[in-house]
């Protein structure tokens, strides 16, 4: 599934990521009512309605000029099951508009409960003679907390299932140091750094041409750190959210990616689906939210393309 | 939520939880067959239908003697949508039985991504002026790789809607120490440890009682790390998988619990589930899963009693 990833990255020459995170107050009120009329009430399913047509709008206006989106499934479960039925619906709609799907659902367990998780998300259920998907995304992101148990299942399904997954390393948040960060005594290191050992050991189990279906999430908050990472996991891919909103700029990225212009895909949620909100892209109007996300991901490409060297 | 959990312990003189993770395997014939009559066809819909009339009957058959259930939502999410609404239809049937249900969803993000994990399993959504509840379990567990910035969402919500979390810190796998049993060089001693000790100050911001809403995770594999942790973490509930099937044994559970008798609760999911396939409980024969399900808790109740010296 890498190889999938890197050639629409080649092909757009943005490596992006827009996330799918639809905050309710992101979502234009015309959409909203639209909804609520359509279902009769604002109940769940309403607002799980209008999650999927702003998430449809902004796929609309965005899949020429990206190779992935990343819909986070909190996002939806906060909204129950109507809320599930939503991002399943976003998924299979952003892969029909020939994009990668990463499915920020950061799900870790062990043994065989990992396995349900990875068949789940990426694989399918054998029921009788006929193989069942269920959400189907083609690559998930996992926790490391509780070691190789949890992550080998999602290993075996994307070599199964030609799928990919992206292990949280280091992550964007201000308190990720509480424990990322903490010196080991027998190596004189970082947890994350082990963390990223791991990652790059379990990459060599699932290549896809230069690259490996296992790849790691490190936040753009965190330039030297993911300079060291990037070393450490030559053939992971890094998914790199915190740009934007969070804080990261363009010129942090450049220790994420690899001497060959590739290696990391940028997240940006906030900064894109609400473009409409930033002053910058407040003469689009909220009825035109989703050319305003087009703007800001052009804008973001060009940011990368002159912070990276690309 | 800790004080409903306590009282119901007390009541039934059992720290028990049946893991409701229902693996297809499981199931008897009849109720596959049952449910792929009743839908048409053996789809995912059919697998969620034998999935929930399963747990139903498991439920009926040992209400009464338990204070709790946890269904494992991956065993539902591998079945897609119909898997989640399985899930659903069983944390709302457990409820109704009096039972506190424990969501093993092990979430865990940032921000504000954590809060809407929170708000779907744990609160309410606004919509309007009505509030609307997602998935409504009890307590949910949660991974605490992210640190502080990923928990204190949670704790709100239990602050808020009288709920509770469980922590992972130790689990009970065989390779949960690759991580959680680092020593730390600032401390000289384990991460998990470390978690321990956070879980400790956390706690301290939902108090219910005797206890805080704000558990933790510390598998009967590891019966003198549960000492240590214990002791790190006393006004914390500890949920104990691996009891059983995993290898626990009642002996190694008294490390787990207070003086008092309390402040443990201990999981057993395939022990009980499908005690019918073991020996011991053969003669119920595979039609009365259920009746061998509720001998396997009187059994299991017994054992702790014994190894606790409750």
């Amino acid at each position: 599934m890498v190889s999938t990833l890197v050639e629409k990255i080649k092909k757009t020459n943005a490596p992006i990521c827009v996330g799918l995170d639809p905050m309710l107050d992101y979502i234009p009120k015309q959409l909203i009512d639209d909804a609520i009329k359509e279902v009769g009430e604002f109940s769940l399913k309403a607002a799980a309605e209008a999650v999927l047509k702003y998430n449809m709008a902004l796929i609309d206006a965005t899949y020429d000029l990206i190779p992935s989106v990343k819909p986070q499934i909190a996002m939806y479960e906060q909204f129950g099951l109507p809320g599930v039925k939503a991002f399943k619906k976003t998924v299979k709609y952003a892969k029909k508009k020939g994009l990668v799907v990463i499915g920020d659902v950061k799900r870790g367990d062990i043994g065989s409960t990992s396995k349900a998780y990875a068949t789940g998300h990426l694989g399918k259920v054998m029921l009788g003679d006929k193989a069942f998907a269920g959400f189907d995304e083609d690559f998930a992101t996992v926790n490391p907390y509780l070691g190789t148990d949890g992550i080998k299942p999602f290993i075996e399904a994307c070599n199964e299932f030609n799928k990919g997954i992206f292990i949280l390393v280091k992550t964007s948040n201000p308190s990720s140091g509480e424990f990322q960060d903490r010196i080991l005594q027998d190596t004189g290191k970082p947890l994350y750094e082990e963390v990223g050992a791991k990652v790059a050991a379990w990459a060599s189990e699932s290549m896809d041409g230069d690259y490996s279906n296992v790849g790691a999430v490190v936040g753009a908050t965190y330039p030297e750190m993911g300079k060291v990472l990037r070393d450490i996991m030559p053939k992971s891919y890094i998914l790199v959210p915190g740009y934007g909103a969070q804080g990261g700029k363009g010129s942090d990225l450049k220790p994420f990616f690899n001497a060959d212009g590739l290696g990391a895909v940028v997240n940006s949620s906030r900064g894109i689906i609400a473009a409409y909100k930033q002053e910058k892209y407040a003469k689009y109007g909220e009825a035109n939210f989703a050319d305003a996300a087009r703007a800001a991901v052009i804008d973001m490409r060009e940011d990368i393309k002159a912070g990276v060297g690309l």
